[in-house]
């Protein structure tokens, strides 16, 4: 049988349970795999995480090079978060010749380049399933299942904390400080919240999942992000009543006219597919020209969600033991063309003063260069809302006919949300 | 780059659409995936399918011998259906050594354990993703990349006939006989449409999905199956009434006292992910210990999502050229324990005279046998309906209730179909 030898550094959630999974079914996967795994090797410095695991102290590493001079480690499982670190021990486990899975999605998005050029020279794999979408399979449905399509589009709920967040403000009318406190209290969101609230997180894993599906290397810098931090109770409420609920969607889409990537809050139907993944689920919707639409639905996140997926990699490695690298030509990344103008329908909140004669104006601003699909104006709180959803438009006319609208006196352009049909 | 050559058997509508990606994607393929694949050699009886496709003469072959001694085939599509011709064909193809890639479920489904030990006593891969569910990857899924996970259920809308008719007697309110026409004008439905609506398409595949779950061969034999011929406008009309739909499920489940694996209409709930799937849309809902719930959703039929199937399996063998054969020993499936006696809420559905005095002894008999969560009484042209929905209850004590139901005088029991909450 098949002897496979497994590294992990780092012990926190996604270790933990990666090691667990593995030394628990050990013979399940000798059995169903012919794959005989040992963790070999462990690299954490808080040693209250080894004694919890009960790990044997002749499999603690001191440090990286011990590790990657283990010759009875095959697989270097990198779950460790950062990028300093990570980066440096990813790359010294590829240049000592072992494959390397990874859950790391700022990583990725941010060094893929380099690591795939030194896991090709060196021959090595180099799988990163678990770095989006946790334990939903999106990155092998993309590589090993969809190959006879042209992707146009990849869109969909890739952050589980601000799909809690959000779940809350529509289902429970909670405002957005307090449904982040529980999300909080419940372990679903980090103390410093910011790479899920300001969109960071989906931002990376939307840079892998659509350099992926249109095989072009969709760099960070050229991704639109805006996170949910400005959201307030009545975008939530007015969205309801157009029919809209609010989830944070990253988008991409192969246009003729270029790559068009975002990560944006965006009004969904609210009897559309999306709308109905709730809580800490996500779902990720790939159109192809072969199969059309094809939607996974999974948890995006968590210890066991995400070890499903770095496991799922690790035996990937054992048993398909050819050279294996991502199906994108890193040099043809430079040349990949951006969409500077993309199109969308729009929701514009607006709050006047009660009596505002400029408040009239609106409309007719609007009449000049963007089209009305439907208007609220509604008295709420000693103020007037005014609430407008636009026919598909540009963002630079949209955004320049709303400057035009700001100029108006004794109003503010609360907030402007995109619309995805 | 390496070459890989592919032979076609069946020019119908998969083997079309298989035809038009490889040969139109050439380029792309070499680009993307590194393999230069060309359709060396068809088998097909209808000349114009051939003519209609463009295809060389001397790529047309005379009999099965001239494919599979053709030393640059590497790769064997079957995509005939049927099982005579199409097992012969198969077990050939991988005597001679070439991998098969088929989309065949019925010949999955009766003669896996045949087909497996010849590709395992040849060293050649047997591959399979178009017979379940087209063009979602639910097979890649199961053995790619769920193996850290002990599967518990798997279940779902895996047949897209039955979905179409279903959703439009549900939301058109059209009787089961007028929704079949139009399937069948707009060829979502065969002229002798037996194989979907009496669900046996549904039991070859949910055989071959559980197989794969539950790591053991689940034969068709032990399926329980019920079609939707027997679905009445008024069984949607009080599921409506309750709260739920009216689906064709496979349903495969791995429990401590066996394995339960059956194909029947049943009640989900309204606002379940499942009801939300109409037309000829399929989704799988899959249950494993680490992963928790993933689905996948998207087109189960038609050419080109199956084709775009077939054509992944065709690039993956070509990439992955180990030998590759199903995860589970098929000497052991012999052992392979079913529960003979599964539970389930029921709605039973029963017309009774109006006036009649027998009719008020129902409850009393369930009363001694199956507990009742929701009774229903209406006057409906001139009849009175009695609708039931049980708690959850052995299918053999349902059973045995209903035939003293069915003792009393002046009614009769319509229907009765299974829940799933």
């Amino acid at each position: 049988m098949k002897k496979l030898g497994v590294a992990i550094l780092g012990l926190g959630v996604v270790g933990s349970g990666t090691y667990k999974i593995l030394t628990e079914n050990k013979e399940y996967f000798k059995t169903v795999e012919g794959l005989d795994i040992t963790v070999e090797s462990v690299l954490e410095i808080n040693k209250s995480r080894i004694e919890e695991l009960g790990i044997e102290k002749e499999k603690v590493a001191k440090n990286i090079q011990e590790v990657v001079s283990n010759r009875n480690v095959d697989v270097v499982v990198e779950v460790m978060g950062g990028v300093t670190f990570a980066k440096e021990f990813v790359l010294s486990a590829l240049n000592s010749g072992k494959t390397v899975v990874t859950s790391n999605k700022e990583l990725v998005a941010k060094h893929w380049s380099e690591i795939e050029k030194t896991a090709k020279k060196k021959n090595v794999g180099f799988f990163y399933e678990a770095s989006s979408v946790g334990g939903v399979p999106v990155i092998r449905t993309l590589i090993e299942s969809m190959q006879g399509n042209h992707i146009t589009s990849i869109s969909g709920i890739i952050n589980g904390t601000t799909n809690y967040i959000l779940t809350k403000m529509t289902d429970n009318g909670e405002s957005y400080e307090s449904a982040l406190l529980e999300a909080q209290k419940l372990g679903f969101a980090e103390a410093n919240p910011t790479a899920d609230v300001e969109g960071f997180d989906a931002m990376y894993k939307i840079s892998i999942l659509s350099s992926l599906a249109f095989n072009k290397k969709v760099s960070i810098e050229n991704i639109y992000r805006e996170g949910i931090t400005n959201l307030k109770e009545k975008d939530i409420k007015y969205a309801d009543e157009l029919g809209y609920v609010i989830k944070l969607l990253g988008i991409g889409k192969d246009k003729e006219t270029g790559v068009e990537v975002r990560v944006h809050p965006t009004l969904v139907k609210k009897d559309s597919a999306l709308a109905g993944v709730k809580g800490s689920f996500n779902a990720v919707k790939i159109v192809g020209d072969s199969v059309g639409e094809i939607t996974l639905t999974g948890r995006g996140a968590g210890s066991m969600p995400t070890a499903s997926a770095v496991v799922s990699d690790v035996i990937f490695a054992g048993k398909h033991s050819e050279f294996y690298y991502q199906p994108f030509n890193v040099e043809k990344s430079k040349e990949v063309k951006y969409v500077s103008d993309f199109t969308s329908k729009y929701f514009i909140r607006i709050e006047s003063e009660l009596g505002n004669k400029d408040a009239l104006k609106i409309e007719k601003i609007f009449d000049k260069g963007v089209v009305i699909e439907k208007i609220i104006k509604e008295e709420n709180d000693g103020k007037l809302d005014v609430i407008v959803l636009t026919n598909v438009a540009g963002e630079k006319q949209t955004l320049k006919t709303l400057e035009k609208v700001k100029a108006l006196k004794g109003l503010t352009v609360e907030n402007i949300i995109r619309v995805e049909d």
